[in-house]
């Protein structure tokens, strides 16, 4: 499969996930580095975030209608993208400064309203419910058609040191043919 | 990318999603007739369900670990299968019998208790917790190496026929190419 554009709703402004080190960006949901990945990019929009998301053809459930896991999936990259860019904020610096703010889900829940249409773009928006310490809950909102599909919430937490000193180089997981 | 092969911890035994009816079998997680999906594949072990599978390198989180929206994914449709073999267990007919015995998911909670490190086969466990009417819930983990890494519970509820009536040709799509 080609590497897919990159798309957002702000298509000139950086995303949060522009922001992220190098060596974070390569997570399928969100990773700027991951060719392979769906690019979710989140970015402010007031006290809000949002960002815009056509699924493929193939991203289907019952036929005619977005795949769930897919929509879990931007739900939880547009939350851990929102739970860094309000923590950047919080704490009053740039989202690329140091040390890193990188934040990975502890839980994800995800309500499914009604079936989501597929075809039109979906559009993700996130609130922060609360901020504490290193943990940041998200509530998210999937709209397709101007109509609210699905509800969810996202737990986040600053992503360990440890966990990043573990891994390898950045490349190594994602083949690069 | 090429069609994913299919993989089963039990691969000589047809899995639950082997008999969904051709026209709600396009799933992307599990749909057996969707050349770009998951193809997740679950079969029962007892009084438990399994499902075996290998992420591909570029379903990554951070680097080193798998990517959570995979993890949701997997849990998802594992349950949904789960959720048909426990209603036709429960109305003792085949699960190809008619009426098709197809669920969708109403909501999806997965806690990650820890990185779920990517390499090994992950092993998805479902477990029923109840059924009631249209309704069954199904309790989940996802190991790694033996240990687990992630727990869900996913509410199942029958699709309902418009769902499927609404649908166009089961090919539409799925770009064949």
């Amino acid at each position: 499969m080609p590497p897919r554009p990159r798309e957002s709703s702000v298509p000139d402004a950086p995303a949060f996930q522009d922001l992220y080190p190098d060596d974070v960006a390569w997570c399928y949901g969100c990773g700027r580095l991951n060719p392979h990945g769906h690019h979710v990019r989140s970015s402010w929009d007031g006290d809000e975030t949002v960002c815009t998301f056509t699924p493929e053809p193939f991203h289907t459930a019952i036929p005619g209608y977005v795949y769930g896991g897919l929509i879990a999936s931007l739900i939880d990259c547009h939350a851990t993208g929102t739970a860094a860019a309000a923590a950047a904020r919080a704490e009053g610096r740039p989202l690329d400064s140091d040390p890193p703010l990188r934040f990975v889900t502890a839980s994800l829940h995800v309500d499914y309203l009604r079936p989501t249409p597929l075809g039109p773009p979906l559009v993700v928006r996130g609130r922060v419910k609360e901020i504490r310490g290193r943990k940041v809950i998200v509530e998210a909102t999937l709209s397709a058609g101007g109509e609210v599909c699905a509800r969810g919430e996202v737990v986040a937490v600053r992503m360990p040191e440890a966990l990043r000193a573990r891994q390898g180089p950045p490349q190594s997981p994602v083949p690069r043919s």
